[in-house]
């Protein structure tokens, strides 16, 4: 009867779950799951970022973790579904060394899903709101240090006899979100990034760039882009806010950096870091090493047969900027994803006559729809319902990886019959379009493989409209003189061949800053398993090496969109803030490959 | 029987209210009003801030501005109370040019205060959540202007054939907020600031300075302070946010750039005003000007006999810096309210010997009793019962001038009987300590003359230890080569002389750019008439010519304090953007003197 609303129910489960969990009894826990069920875990059971799937991967994870997390105080905080749909629930818990929140869905009162996050360290929490610094000790004090001589201090610090517990290689979006989340746990850190000032890797990129995702996607942690913020920001504005937020946030942040090389010595559990700053070495030892540069890594280049006699100029989209010394030329883009469109634009748009070489499909989904059928959870009317940003991302997490290709599918059969029209004037002009090998649409490409989509906003019509040309499916036989000749013996003309051909994975560059050796013990980053093109098994369930311990000691990744920056580089930083601390961080399950 | 609840009452008054002036009774409507009762509207009815005080005031107002106003729509959004306290009640209303909010108070059935004023211009609302920009133009475009691109146009056009709409002299907190709603409003507007960088008028002041009053009181409009900011700001820190809150708010802000003179074309309704941009001259012509030079105006010096004979330095509070240099040095401070005491301190953390004249009694309460007992609505307690900063701005608004003083006396009241201990040791040390010539403390002596109370957050404990010497209540003599020597013969050495003696009226910058004629027209700025010391009558009821019309068409005064500003701003910026539209904007009463 007291069982019939959503809460009610939630809690009726989760009361016994907690029961069951405190006495140790895991068969008991197991009989409250469905069987097809799956327990992501967020660094709370696991000090890992690990989706178990099934009961049997629960049970082997709970034996190895129970006794050592000692969860308590499971709480239903808030609850919704009805008698058709599943439970949905909010809880919060405790463990051993901190406080956690998740969210389980039940179905005929068995649990489907349950996500558990740490959200916070006993005695280590954030200083916000209530807690936020005074800013001043009140009373005179003839030793007192202001505020701008500390941040001097800290400014000078490194390299200057002090070492940061944890440095940051790459000063973008996600390194700076990572230093944000770690300074607010009192780790000392020290962001390191090869551009002269904080948001230049935005505006160093091509003039017409605009983020592709709308701003209630992109906020970062603590400072919310205000209400008059646009919906897609420009780049150089983004600059100018990542600028900002490192100052506002007071990171320690040395452009013009470029790091060298990393070794970490196994006896002292510290890495050496050769920095070249301003020109001049430096050299730190910090403990924790984090690789932030950049969501998938250095330019993929590709062969091109012929290069050498090429008359023209080719290089990679990352150092393509400005497009104006193009009018007038013919320019070869290859490749068709979201760069070798944009570039295509902004190509177009300054006056050069533009093909794009397409060499496989691209799965293109239109801005406008997107943001009416994908972005619901992080938009103004989300908001105004309450949804803010921390919960959307939650909301996002609860769904594990293995059951997102299905919710994806149904989306993009819903974008598909509404853009219909679209998408058959795109292919009639020879465009490759695909959703995915199982049809799943952008989201599983871009955690699949982080290529091979496009969100279009202008470039499909200048393809449809003949205004940017398509070359696509035939391979390239060789570079000639003056162009492109292709395998079916038709030539192109180019003045310039820009390679939108994608990033290596982010461990290359553990390969080249600490040793091929490591960097192949660790394995690639990004990517599920999931056995389709480019994203080779097993199955990881979870994306590989990104924001959880890998092969090598003291070596971290984070990187990703905004959005995912900014969700794990809490995850991230609690990882690092419990082995500062010296808290036991008993990692479940070795690092996949 | 339906009408027991606050909100059922005030909607039942609120429709009599309502129903009457839509008919135009206006005796009907004094009807609904206690004997004692006030009006207060700021730009909704009056196109003005103004309080009628009583019945045949209300009556006068009604008279002159319901038919221009035509105000419709009344309703009750919230109302709280019970049988024993007045019913408080907010409200939402419309005019014939825009949408309204306002507060009313109910007493036994009769309106004891209302507070109506005007949110927004119909046609005219700023571009914010729902509406924000979309900061793209989405499709191709061979014309395409980037952001970065109009950014750099805009920051350019002023002075090169350009004119803005509004020239605002004075790049502080108050010009800096104005600015930020007229760009809201789409009025073109320009900042002109002597220092070279925004946030400089927080930087040059002395080392240890930190706002004295917490966070929750002291934020922008739109970008709110995050959660991690201090409770009290450090100056430094307060200028990068100031400088950042300007690049990102997108205002043209002009630094090194000094105004000259200023004078009205009265035909052409322009004025021409001549500026030094980093040593060239300029020449504008904008509609509107703003002066919102600093609080209160130029330094004021007051005459010491004898100072061309001294042998040491003579300054003023706003040119002192840095104490380091007064180490060993005998320094007197005279003037013995908020800068008096800072720069006091400061001396004392720099090793310096200071003595600091009190001319007059000062209101001194400890930051820590202000924090508990005055800012219950600028709180994070506040903040987390749902009170955030407009709100508690227009709750503070609801009050009217008149009604202050009961309360802050009832307030000071409970102030002194708390910290007893604390100013019987403080008057013991020989320091003069007053409340008021009412008892009403702080609060009222801002408003009346903006001088003579220090907010103690850690000076007090050094007069009380001797640490800081007091000589008070004895009129200075002379200087002498070596000192100060005062009417009852003792004498003072000192080394140096910091004159913390306060600031003119803002209407003596109007005298130096515009002309003496058009100051004296205006007269001066702040005060409320109350005719207690320095603040002669007659009564007002609300700040002398601060934030609304004044005697000289088209020159407005913005300033005070980050709240003031904050809340001000808004009207300041409605009532330019309702001249730019050419909206009829009939001004209820003649500007006072």
């Amino acid at each position: 009867m007291h069982e019939t609303t959503p809460a009610a129910k939630a809690a009726a489960w989760l009361g016994n779950f907690a029961e069951r969990l405190d006495r140790g009894d895991i068969s008991g826990v197991l009989e409250l799951f469905a069987e097809d069920c799956y327990w992501r875990d967020i660094v709370a059971f696991t000090w890992n970022v690990k989706t178990l799937e099934g009961k049997e991967a629960i049970a082997a994870m709970l034996e190895a973790t129970l006794a050592a997390t000692r969860p308590t105080g499971w709480t239903v905080t808030e609850a919704s579904g009805s008698g058709l749909e599943p439970v949905e629930a909010w809880f919060t818990f405790a463990t051993g060394v901190g406080k956690g929140t998740g969210i389980l869905t039940l179905e005929g009162g068995k649990c489907r899903t349950i996500l558990t996050t740490l959200q916070s360290l006993d005695s280590h929490e954030e200083a916000l709101g209530f807690t936020r610094p005074m800013g001043v000790r009140h009373g005179a004090d003839r030793n007192r240090k202001t505020w701008s001589e500390r941040r001097a201090e800290e400014e000078v610090a490194y390299g200057n006899g002090a070492d940061p517990y944890c440095l940051i290689i790459g000063g973008g979006q996600g390194g700076i979100m990572l230093a944000a989340r770690l300074r607010q746990l009192g780790v000392p850190s020290l962001i390191v990034e090869k551009n002269a000032k904080a948001g230049d890797s935005w505006r160093n990129r091509y003039r017409s760039l605009v983020l592709h995702d709308p701003v209630w996607y992109d906020h970062l942690p603590y400072l919310p882009f205000p209400a008059n913020w646009p919906v897609f920001t420009p780049k150089d504005k983004m600059g100018d806010w990542l600028e900002m937020y490192v100052k506002v946030m007071e990171l320690t942040y040395w452009g013009g950096t470029e790091c060298v090389s990393a070794s970490f010595d196994e006896n002292a559990k510290r890495w050496t870091v050769q920095l070249v700053r301003d020109g001049k070495p430096v050299t730190l030892h910090p403990v924790q090493l984090v690789f932030a540069t950049g969501a998938y890594g250095p330019p993929k280049l590709i062969d091109l047969p012929g290069a050498s006699g090429f008359k023209g100029e080719i290089l990679h989209s990352s150092g393509y900027s400005d497009g104006s010394k193009y009018a007038g030329k013919n320019i070869v883009v290859i490749g068709a994803a979201s760069s070798g469109h944009d570039v295509s634009v902004d190509l177009w748009e300054a006056g050069a006559n533009v093909t794009m070489v397409q060499r496989s499909p691209t799965t293109v989904v239109r801005s406008e729809t997107l943001m009416e059928l994908a972005f619901d959870t992080y938009s103004e009317a989300a908001v105004a319902s309450g949804i803010d940003v921390d919960k959307a991302d939650m909301m996002g997490a609860a769904t594990p990886f293995a059951l997102q290709p299905m919710k994806q599918k149904a989306l993009y059969d819903r974008i598909r019959a509404r853009d219909a029209d679209f998408y058959r004037r795109l292919e009639a002009s020879g465009f490759l379009l695909d959703f995915g090998p199982d049809e799943t649409g952008l989201m599983m490409k871009a955690y699949r493989t982080g290529s091979g989509y496009y969100v279009d906003v202008g470039a499909s019509q200048l393809i449809i409209d003949g205004e940017i040309g398509i070359k696509a499916g035939v391979d390239i036989d060789t570079l000639t003189p003056g162009g492109i000749r292709f395998a079916d013996g038709t030539e192109i003309a180019a003045d310039a061949i820009i390679m939108s051909t994608g990033f290596q994975s982010m461990h290359e560059v553990v390969a080249k800053i600490v040793s091929r050796e490591v960097a192949d013990s660790i394995g690639t980053c990004w990517g599920l398993g999931s056995g389709t093109r480019h994203d080779p098994g097993p199955w990881h369930g979870e994306l590989r090496n990104m924001y959880k311990p890998v092969a090598q000691e003291n070596l971290w990744f984070q990187g990703g969109n905004l959005a995912l920056s900014r969700f794990f580089s809490k995850y991230v930083a609690l990882q690092i803030k419990a082995r500062m601390e010296g808290l036991p961080t008993p990692v479940y399950a070795p690092p996949l490959k």
